[in-house]
């Protein structure tokens, strides 16, 4: 039993393919870590409408999150969606930007729920995800087979039928 | 706007609760890092019928994560699921298992699927998890305004009325 790796693309095509199981999925987890290694996560949806090999997602900038980013920003976004069995694992640098112009850019009147003074609250940063690679196994049947299908695909690197483990490289746009 | 932790249990009820939610969910993100401190995930499930603070998963001995947990033996586990607003991130320790004994114990005929020659596969080996600490978020609503509800109890640690955020701390029951 060998350990083949996935295939890997980087073309227009595998960026939408990722783009669109992340809209569809919403909510990531977003795995950071500290100092010493150890590893959190909590869940977390990008607020934009286009994908340019970038993610957006607002935060208060006296989260525990901030601090581990300053310590080590590389992160993983961890999308599951066991209903559709489609999984997403992304990889990529995360930035904390708190760029007036940027924040109100991507603001929408829901996010009032989290930060009810408004766009101007000073505590609001977005952190800003550059992806690097993503991952994905999806399925086009729901029977329970084919979930275990996509877990054998990448354990053993063998492809089920009618099954996809791709690997997607993103090559950074923006210095 | 302060940063509040969740509160932290750590009595067999929030134990139950957690083992209920992975159960539920079934697959995880299993997340490993390299030595360079990158991260790689990929969905797994874990095989067991009861959970006493351990999980445990049948991987190929020669598949990248066995050496991403040999060079360091933090993992993280990411359960989502979006349809019911279910999230849980478990923090532990992970142990290469290639005891024939513990391989056979909880070996079930499905799992023929990956490892075709049986349970008696040199190939096979299981990933013990010993789980140090879970977070979990749910929702008794499956309202779009929860999952945000649920995200803000993380980002901002205020409780959104109906929800929860807890943190679950586990002792190892065993050496």
């Amino acid at each position: 039993m060998t350990d083949k790796q996935p295939q890997i693309h980087n073309d227009k095509d595998a960026r939408d393919k990722v783009w669109g199981m992340i809209k569809d999925i919403r909510i990531a987890l977003m795995v950071t870590q500290d100092q010493t290694g150890r590893l959190y996560a909590r869940p977390m949806a990008a607020h934009q409408e286009r994908f340019e090999e970038e993610l957006w997602f607002y935060t208060d900038i006296n989260s525990p999150k901030i601090s581990e980013i300053k310590d080590n920003h590389h992160v993983l976004l961890s999308y599951s969606d066991p209903s559709s069995q489609n999984y997403v694992s992304i990889n990529g640098k995360a930035q904390i930007v708190r760029d007036r112009g940027k924040i109100r850019e991507f603001w929408s009147e829901h996010l009032r729920t989290w930060f009810p003074k408004g766009v101007d609250d000073p505590n609001i940063a977005l952190i800003c995800v550059k992806v690097e690679e993503a991952e994905y196994w999806d399925s086009p049947s729901s029977t329970f087979l084919y979930a275990y299908g996509y877990i054998k695909a990448r354990v053993t690197g063998e492809r089920p039928e009618g099954g996809e483990n791709e690997k997607v490289e993103f090559k950074a746009s923006h210095g």
